[in-house]
């Protein structure tokens, strides 16, 4: 059995990771650390590990995560980037879940992230971890950069267009809706059970995150440039990213065919048939990401537009699970391995 | 005290028609039919308004509604169309609340309602209730037909910019959302608890029936056709509709100050302060739309596309309340009366 | 117009006053106090009063509530019981949603709420605020001890049983479920959408604190002590009470003629049918108490069993709503003043 | 791999099966019939399953089971008591989810299910399928009547206290909640999600179909009739079963330390440590029952009620995965095959 170690697993892609890990067939989860919590038991924290994860979180320290094969960072932002460093010189691979290594150009992560980088230099060799996009060099890395749960459903409903420069690049607009735990565990008033339940809501309109994230990724497929409008909304469900892009189509394809050939040979890309409407329970708990091609209204023959629709889990698809996703293909494992729990419906 | 009566009121928006009726100071319910539940009185079916509504559901034969000052048909489509004529005759004002008298080309109506229209002499004298665009024709009409509840907030939405010839009219993208009750009291599959809670997902996106709707009170204020692409998705609330809309600048003006003018004596449009994002149970029970006007991201100075968003109770501002407004202006009330509730938050 | 002041407005309790006194037809709102918003007008805090209230909080000192001829604490335990003495002496009516003067036992107040008590001698003159327990005594009060949302309901549902001496006062039972919104507007973990969506527990059963208030009051009615076990739960609904009671019988009676009798006059409890299954949702954002009275399993004869369903809207009775009520009675005006709004369902 | 078959797959506990069964290192899901989806894949109605599970549903006829060493019947009650003969005949095992074979008495089954039982001979072979209970004489059986969804929750609570003559069996009280999927997936309205979301009721208060059956459960554990009142509510959850548990104390014991040994050895049911309030959460989507014991309140002495709290997944330990668990046990595989999935939290 490999050896993983988790460095911050209170919050939610913590313990998904706890949830994955425990379950994988050539993986042991050595420690996991918090600041807060060092001492108490996993199970005191979250009982639906009961019997099934015998560690403590222990203190934060380099000692804790000595012999680990890969260590996940399920950290807030700016954690990472200060303590990467020694865990790859002691041999580890890592994996950051949070965004320290996501963008490429420093400066605009500085705007983005308003810090300092604390490791400008590691950012070169941390490959962004999609692997749909970038396989074979998330096999060879030793940092990978776990993509945002955005920019994961984006990214993958924009991807076969923009690789075959069938929409106008200049004016993507993903309309994106999120449950709530993908703002993480914190307790913010927004939030709570009594304001974000039977509600609905747009945020961070004038600019988000995920934005550069996108960009930058959808850049690298198109090797230009391209305009992005990204809407993120709170839709009152606990997991799940409904991500609905538009595009202005400059070259006439079939667009299903285009899809089904793209993702054929990827194990965690579903292209649903013609006229799907794909929901985000269909993959509820479950590492899928499964897409729809439209061009309504389907009654006229005017319309120039594309609509995509694409639907992760936050938390797997867009988070721990293409994490464990990554180590699998770090590692040289199978690239399912223990992610093969099927959606859970109703 | 003016009469009023209520055709087929076992649905939602018929229990919102009588909540808002009950409370209204300068009307009466006289009458409220149901074929499936006539002899039951209206607390069996709706024990929320136990003491303060006495009337049982009658049949819905002419002779119920005999004497009232206006008639709602609460109905599914279909009904009005065929019921109308005979209560414009006797004298009553008629409020449809669905689409029968919609749309104006009969041939459109027929095509996305898949019936022949059994009253199309009454269309062109019907008069499309939006009290934002058409007030004064309201005022004067006999036949009003009550607005759906997407092309509300998408209207509202929409309106000034198009007005002001600032958008791209060829391109106009609606992205919206509704909460369940949206669908109506029907039993469907996909509207239950265990099916809709804790999910989330687009629907008809291959064409939807407010398509024309919209496109039809746009080209109006636009005095030219429009171009649209409207997406249609189900969030796990009970009321509410938030409509994003995206529509590509064609002339530079000061969109916030655009959007104040334009409603600033609307009793019922609240524009939202700059960078403002509303949220669904703002206007919750309330007869309000309120909105907001974006150009993301606000870090850049490329984009040339806004974000307008757009929220409303698909129930009060979205049905039964605009349909209560409308009779206010219809039979010379305060266009206030009976809609001064305040939302219900949390 | 009275005129009437509410300290600490920022809470749930605090926002539904003011939803409830910006439509009361008598009473004016002066003054709105919070330290931590002051400065800052009440529609940046909640959109929802948006053109409807004017004010902006103020700083909690004396002089902001000059003049009022009542102010409502709508603070955190420990608040009312440090200012109300000054208000009282410059001859305001006092309303206090918080637990300070709800046990008379200073003594076991102090052991549930772990705190010395400020103001003893002021406990004496508070007056329970149950209308239909101490109506009479209210309408004398200067200070008012406005009951919790629990004690409301599982009180109300008794009541009737206690009063007769129909049911073993030694073992009542009271299983009772509350939305999320009872908890307050505080950011605590469990209170998450995430957390508490799609769940259910009970909580604090090693001990409530509303277990002694409410034996208090059925002690008060029974002119003896009461044993009662008491369950707390939290369900994920916004509002509503539901107490599902039971009472072992010790005296046959028509057990609903009882309780219509009891309620008979009573504005703001609602005997249902016999054999009725009251929803919170028949209650949601009013001010009305729905009973029911069950001797299961119908289908035999030996059952000894009452089981008394009794909902509330707990921001509503449970609170906000029923400080209304007290107000009207203490001021003077028609007790139902400010409280016709009817129940939002769906 | 063993060959299981479904009759009766387009609910709740059919598609749960199929996900358990899918993911069963030992068993291969040969069949599902459907009168109504006869000739659609399986996917097509539950999209969650693509990629995974190849089958359409078959017409219900004998030859679509054949060969299956285990059959289960999810279907509603009155069919299993038809169509059980033949395939035991054939040489099958059957575990029956329904209610057809789960009451001995058939003189009460039919009272209570209003039907002619349709194979009252084979009642006295069937056994009740609680492993807790039953173990021995389910590795035995040929046919399993599995337990309902609120009598697996509340026997396992009462379980341990009945076996010690602890509490007054006369009068033992359950105040049942359940997530709504626990209906089934039939369309009805008070299952709708405008109509069962941000509220809470009982239902069935005069007499619910699991109250003959946990008297019968309980009174076989204590080898005497035993009384019960059983309140069943709705809470808006999709998934759980929290049992809140009242027995009048007759033996003075360790409490805990009764539940702790009773349990100790069975692999699904979990004993929290003392004053823990477990949530429905933590056995979401997993075959567990988690049980903490109460005796309040703390602070003080007098109390003679015992309080527990018992939760499990209504689909899973109440239906399919408990099933599963049976089918283990009737066909020499070990226990816990193909159940090991981790609660999903959050």
């Amino acid at each position: 059995m490999l050896k993983a170690g988790i460095v911050g697993g209170t919050g939610y892609t913590g313990v998904e990771l706890l949830r994955l890990l425990a379950q994988h067939p050539h993986v042991e989860l050595k420690a996991i650390t918090s600041r807060k919590e060092a001492g108490t038991p996993v199970t005191a924290v979250f009982p639906s590990l009961r019997g099934r994860v015998e560690l403590a979180f222990s203190e934060p320290r380099p000692e804790a995560l000595r012999g680990c094969d890969v260590v996940f960072f399920a950290t807030p932002n700016g954690v990472a980037m200060g303590e990467a460093r020694a865990l790859l010189d002691a041999g580890a691979r890592v994996i950051d879940l949070s965004a320290d290594f996501r963008i490429k150009d420093v400066g605009e992560w500085e705007r983005w992230y308003r810090t300092k980088h604390a490791a400008p230099e590691l950012i070169g060799d941390a490959v962004y971890g999609l692997p749909e996009l970038n396989r074979e060099r998330i096999r060879g890395a030793r940092l990978v950069a776990n993509p945002g749960c955005y920019p994961t459903a984006t990214q993958l409903g924009f991807l076969p267009l923009v690789e075959a420069g069938a929409i106008d690049l200049d004016h993507l607009i993903a309309d994106a809706k999120s449950g709530v735990s993908g703002a993480g565990r914190k307790t913010e008033q927004h939030l709570m059970f009594s304001e974000a339940s039977d509600n609905f809501m747009a945020y961070n309109v004038p600019g988000h995150r995920h934005w550069p994230e996108i960009r930058q990724g959808l850049a690298q497929a198109a090797r230009r440039e391209v305009g992005l409008v990204f809407t993120a909304h709170l839709t009152p469900a606990i997991r799940g990213i409904h991500a609905t892009l538009y595009g202005r189509i400059t070259k006439e394809l079939d667009f299903q065919a285009l899809f089904e050939k793209r993702y054929a040979a990827e194990p965690f890309v579903d292209v649903m048939p013609a006229a799907s409407h794909p929901d985000t329970r269909s993959v509820r708990a479950a590492n899928v990401c499964r897409i729809a091609v439209h061009r309504p209204p389907e009654a006229t023959n005017r319309s120039d537009t594309l609509v995509v629709l694409s639907v992760i889990d936050n938390l797997v698809k867009g988070a721990s699970g293409q994490a464990v996703q990554n180590m699998n293909l770090m590692l040289g494992l199978p690239e399912t391995a223990g992610l093969s729990q099927l959606p859970i419906v109703p």
